[in-house]
């Protein structure tokens, strides 16, 4: 599959496979309970762990510090001091019984390329630095992507007031761990100071397992609407009133269900739809349904195709309503708009891609991801690596460790081979 | 519309519908709580309606007594003591915040009935008995017909050790009641003491208003076979995974409920189905759902009938897991017979019916009724009273006066014109 690497090549390949899932396994005990990984923002393994990364930066050559949100910064000279950077990174912070790889792959991957850049004592016409963003998953205060807003100088000061479960606000929790809750904007980042941001990140899908591919270019990350919606007919006894009588709402709201995926099965262009949540009411078996609400997760890679989606399949959930004289709440319920991925900054990792021998493919996330904030302040691009099952969210998440050290290998020929962007381009 | 009738069958029209509507609004009074209806097996307020019922009997002229299930039987004697007897009646149990009409109204008809032949000293070639069964509804001990199922003999002595939200046993609960369990089998009637038994009753229904008419002859009490089923699929983030790749047990369960409706739409024989309950696992906004659970509810009112369309049904719902890749649990968790009327009983309701005047129209019962357990010792009939709305088990429920008096009219009608089977017809 590779037959093109130099021996040299083979020997800081196979070695950065190997450190990168001892590490793996190793920031993974640092948890919540041990029982199930779970490393919440601003909690005392928020902390331990940020140690651990920081040790490794420092281990990889990098100078490395806590910013004012908590997230941890790496940064790896070039030619000479304070060159922009191209900033690398992922998460830290993981859901509740999380699977390992989501976030930490991304940052412990840019740190083992560091460091083999430092070993080799190579610096380039441009400075490197790694973040491992504190909270992207948003578990604790109900509000994604805090470390990487912060960065890009976009956090929204009202989350401070956020409580977690405990009634902890932000602010207060900020306090507990030793951060100044005031100096939030010091994190910010100035546009010049970037070159790009590029992720790699698992996959947390089955697409690059079906194509038997350890990595994939990502071509955007997907804007997504959601939506509730609510159908209410008339309840009555499953016996006694005959199926032309009926204002079924379950019955009603089956028929969109059915209506949304094949609407998005015969689309070409990426877009998913997905019903997670339904309910019927009263919710007995020998009673018709008089309400059903369901919710709806739509999903492209481009905003303006998903908007006209979401428009379409809310017009044939109106026309299923009122064939059935079905009433109909329905509200958009929460928005993200589509990243796409820059075509200069994507072909470089593409090319590094096929410069590691692998077939190039590409591929929208579905998932969101920390570029989604990361787009204010610089062009971005993400590398994928392959998911066993598409499973995620899951503490059967698994990354095989030959892809692993596949998507370390890219990572790091990308970087050696990365040219910033022409300001005229 | 009943231009036929003389003066003094109009009087005793008016007097009845009135009386019967009065009764209803005094019996509802009796409630485990003043909010909601609710009058249940074995309570006080079962002892407290059975006495009222009772006075209403002997006011009637007719000898009255509480049996060893706890049923009040009235008994109007014939010609001479001890024929045998047509006997009416329904139940005086309700469901937890349920209407008025649905049992009671049956059981006052009938009294009002006897007493209007009681004030004109009429006395017929048969015995009346009207029955208040003691519980039809099953909300206590979760098993439904226990006052029928004593009367016609086939009481299941298990269902004494079944015990109700506080912990009671029924056996326990009939002592307190003052009832002995020992004597239930005291309760049961022989065959040869019954020349049928005869049941009106709230349609609970739409179909006699959408046909505006104010009583319906009932053909049969569907039979019905209730199953639960269960599609495993694959779950999966609502982004990362492609609407190809997935096996998404909802969209599954919904191809299913289309399908059920379909098929029962299409049916001209009085088949109904329902899907009154769902779930859908882990049930997150952004998550594909891995697993859905629904019920069914399918009635008929011929058991060939039914029979086969649960099985085409079933084939159907196999079918679209097959194609899906979904796994399928499907359970038959509950079976009724199809309880058909007897031709030659339904024949004479009928004549009723047209000699006061109203149009004749058969229609299935898709509840559950006492005649359910009284087919195992006599042929049963039922008379249909217009449900405003289709609406019971809910406090909406509701009979017109007019439509109240219709049925009496037509019941006191069939009593007076009955004519016994003949042993040999």
């Amino acid at each position: 599959m590779n037959e093109t690497q130099t021996a040299s090549g083979e020997a800081a390949r196979s070695r950065l496979g190997d450190e990168i899932v001892s590490r793996i396994n190793q920031l993974a005990t640092i948890s919540e309970t041990s029982e199930h990984l779970a490393r919440i923002f601003l909690s005392p393994e928020h902390r331990t762990a940020a140690d651990l990364l920081m040790s490794w930066m420092k281990d990889a050559g990098m100078a490395a510090h806590l910013d004012a949100i908590g997230n941890v910064c790496g940064r790896y000279e070039g030619d000479y001091p304070g060159l922009p950077c191209l900033m690398l990174g992922s998460h830290y912070d993981t859901v509740r019984d999380a699977g390992k790889w989501d976030g930490p792959l991304g940052v412990i991957t840019a740190i083992a390329c560091v460091a083999d850049l430092n070993r080799r004592g190579l610096r380039l016409p441009f400075a490197i630095e790694v973040i491992g963003f504190a909270d992207e998953e948003g578990v604790r205060f109900s509000s994604t992507l805090l470390g990487s807003r912060a960065l890009a100088g976009t956090f929204d000061d009202s989350v401070l007031e956020a409580r977690d479960a405990n009634g902890l606000s932000m602010r207060e929790a900020m306090v507990q761990f030793g951060l100044d809750p005031g100096q939030i904007g010091a994190a910010a980042r100035k546009p010049g100071e970037l070159h790009a941001y590029v992720e790699l990140h698992i996959e947390q899908g089955p697409v690059l397992e079906q194509q038997n591919l350890p990595v994939g270019v990502v071509t955007a990350i997907s804007g997504a609407t959601r939506l509730a919606a609510t159908l209410s007919g008339m309840a009555g006894h499953a016996g006694t009133v005959p199926m032309a009588l009926r204002r079924d709402a379950l019955a009603g709201a089956a028929e969109c269900i059915v209506a949304v995926e094949q609407f998005c099965k015969a689309d070409n262009a990426g877009l998913v739809g997905t019903v997670g949540v339904i309910s019927a009411l009263p919710g007995a078996t020998n009673v018709i349904p008089g309400r059903a609400s369901f919710t709806l997760d739509i999903r492209a890679p481009d905003d303006q195709h998903r908007t006209q989606a979401v428009a379409e399949i809310v017009q044939r959930i109106k026309a299923i309503a009122k064939r059935r004289e079905l009433s109909l709440q329905i509200d958009v319920t929460h928005e993200n708009r589509t990243v796409p991925c820059a075509p200069w900054l994507k072909a470089q990792v593409a090319e590094a891609v096929a410069g590691e021998g692998y077939g190039v493919f590409e591929l929208p996330s579905g998932a969101g991801h920390d570029g989604m904030a990361m787009i204010d302040i610089a062009d971005v691009a993400m590398l994928f690596v392959r998911c066993r099952g598409g499973i995620s969210h899951n503490p059967a998440e698994h990354v095989e460790l030959a892809d692993a050290d596949a998507g370390a290998c890219v990572l790091l020929r990308f970087i050696e081979n990365f040219k910033p962007r022409l300001p005229s381009s």
